[in-house]
């Protein structure tokens, strides 16, 4: 189906757009009481994601709501640990729980590569009544995590300060983590092609733990792997985004992706000049910038058009959307991308 | 009196040392067994800080055990938010809890600035101890909190993954955030006065938040208090470890302080390249390097050293030893500082 909206898609390939295009991560989700109201109906998180008819609603919320030029399908990085064998639970203001984590190579050769079809089918459905019901209104962004993230979760179980469990591995055990690594990376690819299968229009990689590598270990236990996936991708565009890897993004340069996303962190004239202009850069607002007033938020919005100027920019926040943001200020952020950048790009 | 180890002072110092020094950031801790069974002693970690007798005893462990050539007190940055009136709890495995935080103007009104001598002579007593027991053997150093990471706990209570309530402050009430920055500098002025005076040879200051700022913000939330602390210290050296400012490597290098420490993200020839000759850096193994075996410890050392050359360094990991580290490695870690460096230098 021809897309009534492709901006997102454009932007990616870098291709000329009247204006920029505009999303943000987790948009889908407690901002939005629409969300809330959703969410009070079932038992949890990841019962809601497990339903694709639900899963398929709360993704089209913030399309309908808050204008934004793209949805992003409502779900996990950590279904893919659980279809490789590994389930997890979501502890209400505690995060994710992994009863049963990995250590030893036994324990890692007993892991399965997730088949998309049989484990993650719900992902799937959900992707195709979404798709359905978008009509073609906005592209439809499907994603997965890192494989060094996804290593970090099956090895301590949980979020951590300092991952040191997993890190450990990298120096004590660095053959079982590459085989654990490859496990992931496979079923990761599988994944994300199933997900284009079934009608994500551009995928997204997160790497939310990438900032806890030195970088010459970022560089050997992630952004090989990265690479993997984005060469075996090559369907749809795709975007990593790597959070806390400045000090790669000379070498995220070389990645076979179409857009690389910087956090709130990185200063947007540098990371052009080390990313070069080959590439969309997509962010990267600081998230509590929307704490501000209506005035703020859009003179903060302006600014930051202002540094990305004319080249090749998806507008986002540099980290997903804080659940306590009142939605109107995201409606400010997306209203003022879209108004802002036509001038800019006139 | 005299020091006989007076390396980690000249290497501030950028005199020329026969060999680098090395210490390392928690080395008085749980990695000692010997620590352990002091703090079994007393009711918790809090109790212990307050023992000037016990603070010495366990500041002095790691010269004599590990070989460092400097001891740090210790402490903890958060005795001076409990100075200022807001007391807090440390919780077994959770970190740090203050039942009280600031919430208001008022509440800002109501602190008051540290006096080092009512409020905090603990510490006071705990150097004049050490010092005495040190014998001129090695330097000690004092340290605090940078005001923006005491800032970060004194409106949010405990640690946490966003310090969104903090930094929400800095969008919403600015200048409420700029009066609770100017008392807590001032209280930090004066304590770290205070500890020089009782006989600290070198203070370091801690911004253990200053990655969670976009770059802008954390110039003028941050970075320029740091600086009003390194103008008024003009008695001993004054070393500033800002983790997570990558970004600010280049602001950082107009500091009147003598060393910047890295983290072990930073890349050692870009940071120096970025902060230029004129200050010694201070760090960067990765701490989880310290997992390896002799041997990998030994030469990611090396590897270290070699980065760093003949230039101003200080050797110490990019953070804090994790408590699981087995002292042997730290050993390992000191051993090669001392005499790979003393050929380096030669």
């Amino acid at each position: 189906m021809q897309l009534k909206n492709d901006l997102l898609l454009r932007a990616a390939r870098g291709e000329k757009v009247e204006r920029t295009p505009v999303w943000l991560m987790r948009q889908a989700g407690r901002i939005l009481p629409e969300y809330r109201e959703v969410r009070a109906s079932v038992s949890g998180f990841i019962e809601l994601a497990k339903t694709p008819a639900l899963a398929a609603e709360v993704t089209l919320q913030p399309v309908d709501i808050l204008g934004v030029d793209a949805a992003i399908i409502f779900s996990d990085i950590l279904v893919i640990p659980e279809a490789m064998g590994l389930p997890y639970e979501m502890v209400e203001k505690r995060g994710p729980y992994f009863p049963k984590t990995i250590a030893s190579i036994e324990e890692v050769k007993k892991l399965r590569i997730a088949s998309p079809e049989e484990d993650l089918n719900y992902v799937l459905e959900a992707i195709k009544i979404t798709k359905k019901e978008l009509d073609g209104r906005v592209p439809l962004i499907g994603f997965a995590g890192c494989p060094w993230t996804i290593f970090c979760y099956m090895i301590e179980g949980s979020g951590s300060k300092t991952f040191s469990k997993a890190r450990k591995m990298l120096y004590r055990e660095p053959e079982m983590a590459r085989v654990l690594l490859d496990k992931i990376t496979q079923s990761t690819i599988d994944y994300l092609k199933a997900q284009i299968a079934a009608g994500a229009d551009i995928v997204q990689i997160f790497d939310s733990w990438a900032g806890i590598l030195p970088p010459e270990q970022y560089n050997t236990f992630s952004l090989s792997y990265i690479q993997q996936i984005c060469d075996a991708i090559d369907e749809v565009p795709v975007t990593v985004f790597a959070k806390g890897a400045f000090f790669a993004r000379s070498e995220m340069a070389k990645l076979n992706c179409e857009t690389i996303g910087l956090d709130w962190n990185m200063k947007i004239g540098e990371s052009r000049q080390m990313i070069g202009e080959d590439k969309t850069l997509q962010g990267n607002l600081d998230p509590c910038a929307l704490y501000g007033s209506s005035k703020e938020v859009a003179s903060a919005t302006r600014n930051m058009l202002d540094q990305f100027g004319n080249s090749r920019h998806i507008a986002n926040l540099g980290h997903g959307v804080y659940p306590d943001i009142d939605p109107k200020m995201v409606k400010v952020f997306v209203e003022t991308v879209k108004d802002y950048s036509t001038k800019l790009r006139a």
